[in-house]
């Protein structure tokens, strides 16, 4: 595996899933396969899960790491071509990845979409050149339209959690939230599904209001409704989520109904199993009640990000060896 | 060990001291003991000190370390329960103290007061919640009324350089600031002195200008004094430190006496040790000569903060192995 | 080797570029040297490249790390002595280093100039005193007035990509830019260069407009012209690096000619190999074709940063031992 951006990057997700979860039940199994070798994780964004989860995946593998928090530092970069630099940006993303690739064997990248331009974010124009000047593999760490190491463990988490006959029914609903929210985590978990759904794993479903729709190339195949209810009814697996509008790019609009999720609205469902990505906004997007109660797998879910990037992470390196 | 926050954490002081003074002098004997675990330094406010010293002794362990500095981040905690999640507050303290947790094996926390509302800060609702929520042995690496680490730093640091007959007389003197200091620092050398006076290892006063008396649950047992040059009299260990007022919460008063220790006042003691947590201001709390001169322990108190550090996460790393 | 500050600390730079190349070669071979060591990379200002490869150069050495942002926390230290604290320092350089020193047996330390008092950043205060109170080896990653790190690898750059007979002719040539730089790193090649051209290695011409000659400390024994066309004849490598006046120190001049490095220039020279210490700003400094096509070295100069840190560090360690 040379790059993890998208579910394209992994080719069986049940053999992916089985090799994470016998990382889990052995950490530490693999600890020669990264020695001398260097993670690079760089943030253009804030991060805490994904920051501490990728590094214990590395650390679990014997690799060493080291974190570059830029979006601190002021460390602007240029992503045009044949622009005269003589404004703010401080250095070109073709040197900077360049050189973060002779340092590292495998470099990570976090770079949130503005939610300005829709066809600047969904051209993944920075990620594309960071993994093509850096010429070392990738590991996103989320970009503007994706958020695959989420996606992955949320696949492990529903899989580990599944110990009925037949095949589960997993929803994926919007929720509220006071800020404009990217796409990345929502776009990126439909994507899973659905493939999940065409290796036969799993039924899928996307509930969101009027005017939230996600883009269609990431929810081909999944049963599509703007019907909380009826969506809810039956569901094994409730994954609650907010994001900001695709079709009118970034925004919010009010919605009246309510669609918090909570106690309420699990007696709907087959006693779902409820999850989100954290950071959760409790009684606003999720109700305290199920967050602090028997349903809940948020905590569960967090705990398999080491999981999901140590998969990922030792497939890379196993490539390198070759 | 399951937690370590104040002295009520260590059964006996003289046998913690003993351990640590072994440690320091063979740092990496139990380098096997830390291996495949980590520790999080989870840190709400900057640190220097406490993060190298507490590194380096996780280190010395074998141990990895991972480092969150939140308090760059805006990564802003809710506390409270039962608020409705739609303001700044972006993660409640049950989520990321619980999936900081999973991640780690060991966490430390550093967490100011914010010296506006005494019962709030001396409620040790933080710091109390995030042990509570993240289910593995944390450290304090400071909290909004003491500073264990510190303490016990100290502690090491009077009994290595006490050779004479006898029991040392051990001062605490506060001293001007430009600034309004938490009381932690203070109060929790109070409270570990009163401890050691109790097992017989020194005697202890506290002496402060009228209206900056800590609060009685440190100082039980000490001698507490508002007359500076009395109270030195035959000190052989000098403590030289600011805060702000205890009874007018987070106050500071205009002194117009002389407080900040110097050469003159040294005069008084019984040749005195003089000891700063550090950072220290110059000619303001203490004086340059005394700082430059021979009966400053500053700098190898701060060096023994690595061994106060060891020796509680050694003693950690213990418990889990049972 | 107790500092690394300028290359009077190199005696032979020969015999060090050939360590570097060795190491280079087999970058695992010393790791048991630097076992149980902890380097403390100090950075009181940004830094991506020198921050990245000094770890991964002591990583190789089998070091433990430890990175302080000192620029990001307002953790502003005093270098003056005899000053009353009352101010907005908050420490004191002489226990800030000397704490340092006690928990790292070698630390960098990165400080830029301010650019206003040309005696007081020539004078290099702060690092000495840096130096003097920390008591352990000093590597400069990058000071008021030089950039040692760089000017190794520059020299280790050169001498790998040299494979005709004879010296190369080497020039370093300013660029324009928009912001007011120090002389750090022009100085620092420059004195490098110098001392190369002594130990009969290369050529070394220095060319830049009026009013921007380098201190003549830095230039001894190179040829200097402010003829562009002119020092380009017959140039092997020319090294593009903008830098502020050193005469009407910190200012930057309007310079109407065009001092941009492109290809039409490049054509007056030898097809010389060009570089630059990176980050560049593109089609201002010098040009994307440059940048871009067979000619530019700056990202192998970026990759060699690695080796020369790490043979600097490994004569640290070689001297800790004795």
């Amino acid at each position: 595996m040379n790059k993890f951006f998208s579910v394209d990057d992994i080719p069986n997700l049940s053999e992916a899933v089985k090799e994470a979860l016998a990382l889990k039940a052995n950490p530490n199994a693999n600890e020669d396969l990264g020695k001398h070798k260097t993670l690079g994780l760089v943030f253009l964004n804030p991060s805490l899960r994904t920051r501490l989860s990728t590094q214990k995946a590395a650390m679990n593998l014997g690799m060493n790491v080291m974190v570059m928090n830029m979006d601190k530092d002021g460390w602007a970069l240029e992503t045009q071509d044949g622009v005269v630099m003589n404004g703010t940006t401080v250095e070109h993303i073709r040197e900077a990845a360049a050189v973060m690739g002779e340092y590292c064997d495998i470099l990570g990248l976090r770079s949130f979409p503005k939610l300005k331009d829709r066809k600047e974010d969904y051209s993944e124009d920075l990620f594309s050149k960071f993994m093509k000047y850096c010429a070392v593999p990738v590991v996103s760490l989320e970009s503007a339209t994706r958020h695959p190491l989420q996606s992955l463990t949320d696949l492990i988490t529903i899989v580990e959690h599944w110990n009925k006959p037949g095949k589960p029914k997993v929803v994926l609903t919007w929720a509220p939230h006071v800020k404009a929210l990217p796409q990345a985590v929502p776009n990126s978990f439909a994507e899973w599904m659905c493939r999940a759904q065409e290796e036969g794993l799993l039924d899928f479903t996307v509930v969101q209001p009027e005017g939230y729709q996600l883009a269609k190339e990431f929810t081909e195949g999944a049963t599509i409704s703007t019907n909380l209810k009826e969506s809810l009814q039956d569901a094994d697996f409730v994954y609650v989520k907010n994001w900001s509008s695709y079709e009118d790019y970034g925004k919010v609009y009010p919605i009246e109904e309510d669609w918090m999720m909570d106690n309420k609205k699990l007696k709907l469902t087959n006693d779902a199993k409820v999850m989100h990505c954290l950071p959760v906004r409790r009684d606003l997007e999720l109700s305290s009640e199920i967050l602090d109660g028997p349903n809940s797998l948020v905590i569960k879910e967090a705990s398999n990000r080491v999981w999901a990037a140590q998969v990922v992470i030792k497939r890379m390196l196993e490539n390198l060896k070759k």
